[in-house]
Order: structure tokens, then C-alpha cells, then sequence
């Protein structure tokens, strides 16, 4: 895949080992609270489901960050539980506390998913995509993702997002063969899910895996590595050429492993990754991206400045992305962000 | 420090590079709920802060576990926000829930802090090292600790234990001089109450970086290792031979900084690292305790047989304490715990 690419898209030189003196960027959770474009549109809507599923809403919020800050990729907006939903669990979002499932508890409750349904809620996310693209600004990137079968099937066994996703690495442990048809089946889901993005039309594709970071490594690869290598066999099996990131937050030593045995191009680094091992044992294997504390977006001022410099001396002629090591938090100043995006592109 | 030390403590060995066929075992939280003889001592007591206090009953809990398993070590019974609490600040355990602290909000509370009066709390503690010291077995060691300045400073300025420590992280990004102080203080009051610890008796340290995951290389530099630097240069100057573990959690690449950075003897493992890493990078610096994901211990069985044997045939041959990647789950059956040791025992 070392041959460029004949497109506008600067996010994608770096997989295409093209000279970026000026990193592309674009921040987790760009389109989002921190901004009172949001929050007006937010206070008029229904529940957040509701929302995901709405193209017109998608697509405004979609866009809005792109307007402000003109970042190099704008990110779909949506949310990894999608996936259950479709699969037909009980999911809301309660205000303050976040996401709420009716857990499964059995190979039953797993046997109890309707995998022949996920299209009906999908196809309003495709429609979303397809909205999104035609409006997007020709040199912005679209990105589609999906929450890696591991993570999802945290919130669906644990019911709730949780430190240390004990519920659902017990369950593992005591019924692997159960939890082995959830992760398959997540598999298929997702890839099913990804290439309609795509076919809708996202120019790459982000893999969250925000709860790795609590499994043992025999665990990890089971559970993480091993069902993220599947999709991404599936989908480059008919996308040879769309880059796909995955982002196995946590996971320290385990990033590298992770890197090399799932086929993933590129690799998202939350926030305690050290730069040097980004740059020395991660870069020589795909493009890296992150890792700015989304607390430093917060702060401002010279402590954002000089890690902010600190990140692009780093990573200076590397294939790199610029990102967060973790979503922007709500009372991010906007201003800030212009301030990061601004230091960023004068770097150059 | 290659000289063999002249003492029956098996759990030294590995410090002194003496071949341990049978690596020695002690397990995080092994005193606590998951024992029917704990909880029975428990419901007739009062408030968790007045047991840290009081040298009988912490006497009576840390050595139930000895009787029951014959493990080579016992832990002093206590809490790292002992530490807190003697400084003045309000602490109360909320059942179910977790510590809360009165958060200090400025540089004002951090000089309203009593570091003069410490040891009046300090003393109960010593007082318990030496009942269990002259009570424990004289093969089995007893382990002193505290928390790392950094875990503890997220107590006090977030009140509690949270994800991700934001209030703290933001704290020390906006206030660094303010929070340098508090940093200090700690590094100078845990001197203090180690040097106590080892003068009663005990006969290694353990320092818990519990919360040192979150943290980006720089801040994790200037934060959790700088200060555990300094303590354990001040405990070695007066104590040379003293091993001290140290336990940066979470902190993935980190530990191999911090092991080098630090000058601890020995470096606790948590869960998520895996086993190659401990064994090709840590191993040569140290001697490495881990990793057993404490949920094993709640399943039992063939899970838990087959990881045990994998840490043992990994980390066979180097220095190595067997221990959890983090603490003793209150679910967990004690017969898992005594087949754990069996099966260690065994493999000699």
C-alpha cells in the first residue's frame, strides 16, 4: 500500500508515506458540548438515540466543528452503541450518567439478538453518511467507525460503561464459550455495519477500543486483537485501499502487539503513551495518532503550547496524525481549540 | 546489593539474586472481605478509620491470612490515606462507596495542612507494625507501605477515587506551584511515616501508584516518579538494604522509566502487562511482582490453573514474587486462594 493515492484528502498522506510537514488534524468528540453551536441544536432535540438516528441533526453537528476550525477529517457522529441496538438490546442514555442496557446474562439473552434486524436502525446512519459527505467541504475526510467487538460487548454484559469492566472479563472467564458467540457475532455485525459506511461513503475508518486496557495479554489477544484483526481482513478484503486506525486505549506494551497483529494502517495513542515510544516502536509500523491530554485543551496558554510543540518535535517527519489521547471534555474552552489547530498549521 | 542477606525471609531472596525454585507469594488485599473470619471481626468494630488505628485489630486481620495460607509475606492492615488524614484533612469511608475527603481548592488549603502533627496519628501505625511483628511467624515478612505522592494527592484534591482524576490532573496543569507544594509535603510526610514503619519493624516497603495510569510522560515524570525518587533515596540512605517495590499501575511503557528512574528494588506488575514485557524489560532491571488478574481467583478451575502455570514457566528462572496485578476481590471464594498457593508450592 505504499503507492499514493490520487486524492484531495490530506489525512490521508501519512498512510500514503507522503511528506506532511503540516500534520493533518482532527480531535475525538470535535463535534460535540464543548461548543454552543451543540448545545443550542442539543436543547431543541429529542433523546440522544433519537438523534443518532436523525441525518439533518447528524449532519449539522457533523459539520459544525469543521466550520470553526476547518480540521482535516470531519468524524460521523454517532455512537458505538448503535451496534446493540440494532441487535435489538434495551439502550438509553440517562442524562449526567451515560449509557444504560438491559445486560445480558446468559448464552440465551445472547441467542435472544436479532442480527437479521440491524439493518432497519443501520440505514439511517448510511443516510447520515451520505448527507454528511455531500456536504462536507471536498478536502475534509469523513470518518465512520465502529466500537471494537471487546468494548461494545462491555457496555452489553456490564449493562454500563465501568472502571474495570469486571463484570464482563468475569463473565469471559466463566462462560468463554457464550461470550466467544457475542464476540463472532459482533464481528459480523460490524464488518456488515462498517462497509455500509463505507459504500455510504466515509473515506476511512476508526476501530474504538477504549476498554482494552484491563485485559491480560492472553485476554487481550482473545478478546481485542483477534476479533479487530477479523473485521479488518473482511473489510480490505474489499477496501484493499481505505485506511483503517485502531485505537486499543490502555493497553501500554500492548499497543505494538496489537499494531502488528491485527493489520490495522494506523494506530490512535491515548494520552500516557509515552512520545518516544510512539515514535520508536509504533511509527515504524503504521501511522501513529494522538496524544494530547484533552485536560491541556482545557488549560490553555503556554502549558498547551509547549506540549503541543513537544508532540510535532516528536513526531516530526513520522507518519503522523495529530489527535487527543481521549475525547475534547465538555467545558473545553473553543477557543483553545482554535489556538491548538492554529499552532499546529504555523508549525509547518 | 548482590550479597545474600543473613534472614529467613524467603520473600528476600529474589532481592538478593538467590535462585527461588518456589517463588514466594503474597497477594494484594489478602487481609479483607473475601475472609468469613475478616468479616466477622469487622461487623463487631467500628468505622474502617478507627481499625487502621487501632494495633489490635489490625494485628488480628493481617495475620488471619497467614494462618490460613502461609503466604511468605504479611502487609501491614492500613490505608494510604492514613496519610491525609493525619495532615488533617476530614476522611470518612462511605460503606460501599469509597473514601471521601474534604477537597482541598487552593494553595490556602494546602497550608492549612498540619504536617507537625502527624505523628500522634503515626504512632497507632507503628504501634500495629510491632504487635504484628512479634506476632507473625519468623519466616514470614512483613510488608510497610504508603501511597505514592501522586495517588494520594488525587485523593486530596479530588475528594475521592475517580476514573480518570481529572479534577487533580486539571489542578496540577493550572496551579503546578501550588501543587508542587502538596507533592512535597507528601514526599516528606511519607518519608517520615516509612522510616517509622521500618524502625517498628517491618521489613520491606511497597509504595501504590495506584493512579499513575492517566498520566502523560511528562507530567508522569514530574509527578509519580520524581517524588518516589526522592523518597526512596531518603529511605535508602539510612536503610540500603531495605527492599522497596514500587507499584506505578497502569502506566504501560512507563515501567520500564520508572523501575530505571526510581531506584526501587522491585517493580508490581499490574494485570495488563503482559508477561513477555515483564519478563524481557523489567526483569533485568529488578525483580518483577505480578500478575494474576484477580478475577482468576474468582473463577477458579482450569482458568485459573492454566494462568498460573504460564506466569510460573514465564517468569521461571528470574527474580520474582507472585502476587495479583491488583488487589483481592471481596467475591472471591478463599479455596480458590489456597489452590492458588498449592499450585505455586507445587511447581517447585
Amino acid at each position: 500500500m505504499s503507492e499514493p493515492q490520487p486524492t484531495g484528502f490530506s489525512i490521508l498522506n501519512p498512510f500514503n508515506h507522503q511528506p506532511t510537514p503540516i500534520p493533518p488534524v482532527w480531535l475525538m468528540r470535535q463535534a460535540g458540548r464543548y461548543l454552543p453551536e451543540y448545545r443550542e441544536l442539543r436543547a431543541k432535540a429529542g433523546s440522544f438515540l433519537d438523534l443518532c438516528y436523525s441525518p439533518e441533526f447528524a449532519t449539522e453537528v457533523t459539520l459544525q466543528p469543521i466550520r470553526r476550525f476547518g480540521f482535516d477529517a470531519a468524524i460521523l457522529f454517532s455512537d458505538i452503541l448503535v451496534v446493540p441496538h440494532a441487535l435489538g438490546q434495551h439502550l438509553e442514555f440517562v442524562e449526567g450518567e451515560g449509557p444504560r442496557l438491559d445486560p445480558l446474562k446468559s448464552l440465551d439473552d445472547i441467542k435472544a439478538l436479532t442480527p437479521d434486524k440491524v439493518e432497519e436502525k443501520f440505514r439511517h446512519v448510511y443516510e447520515a453518511v451520505s448527507s454528511i459527505r455531500s456536504a462536507l467541504p471536498e478536502e475534509t475526510a469523513l470518518i465512520g467507525f465502529c466500537g471494537a467487538p471487546w468494548t461494545v460487548a462491555t457496555y452489553m454484559v456490564g449493562g454500563r460503561g465501568s472502571v474495570d469492566q469486571a463484570v464482563t472479563r468475569l463473565f469471559a472467564y466463566q462462560n468463554p464459550q457464550a461470550f466467544k458467540q457475542l464476540i463472532d457475532l459482533l464481528v459480523t455485525t460490524s464488518v456488515d455495519y462498517l462497509l455500509g459506511q463505507v459504500k455510504a461513503g466515509v473515506n476511512l475508518l476508526q476501530i474504538f477500543d477504549s476498554w482494552a486496557g484491563n485485559l491480560s495479554d492472553d485476554e487481550f489477544l482473545k478478546w481485542s486483537i483477534d476479533p479487530t484483526r477479523r473485521i479488518v481482513r473482511e473489510i480490505k478484503s474489499q477496501h484493499p485501499n481505505l485506511p483503517i486506525i485502531g485505537f486499543p486505549r490502555g493497553s501500554g506494551p500492548g499497543y505494538e502487539t496489537y499494531l502488528k497483529a491485527t493489520n490495522v494502517d494506523g494506530i490512535s495513542c491515548d494520552t500516557s503513551l509515552p512520545l518516544s515510544y510512539m515514535r520508536d516502536h509504533l511509527s515504524p509500523l503504521g501511522t501513529v495518532q494522538g496524544n494530547l491530554d484533552p485536560l491541556l485543551l482545557v488549560t490553555g496558554g503556554e502549558a498547551l503550547d509547549r506540549r503541543v510543540d513537544e508532540i510535532l518535535e516528536t513526531m516530526s517527519g513520522k507518519p503522523f496524525i495529530f489527535n487527543l489521547g481521549h475525547g475534547i471534555v465538555p467545558q473545553t474552552p473553543p477557543e483553545h481549540v482554535a489556538r491548538l489547530v492554529d499552532r499546529i498549521r504555523a508549525a509547518g
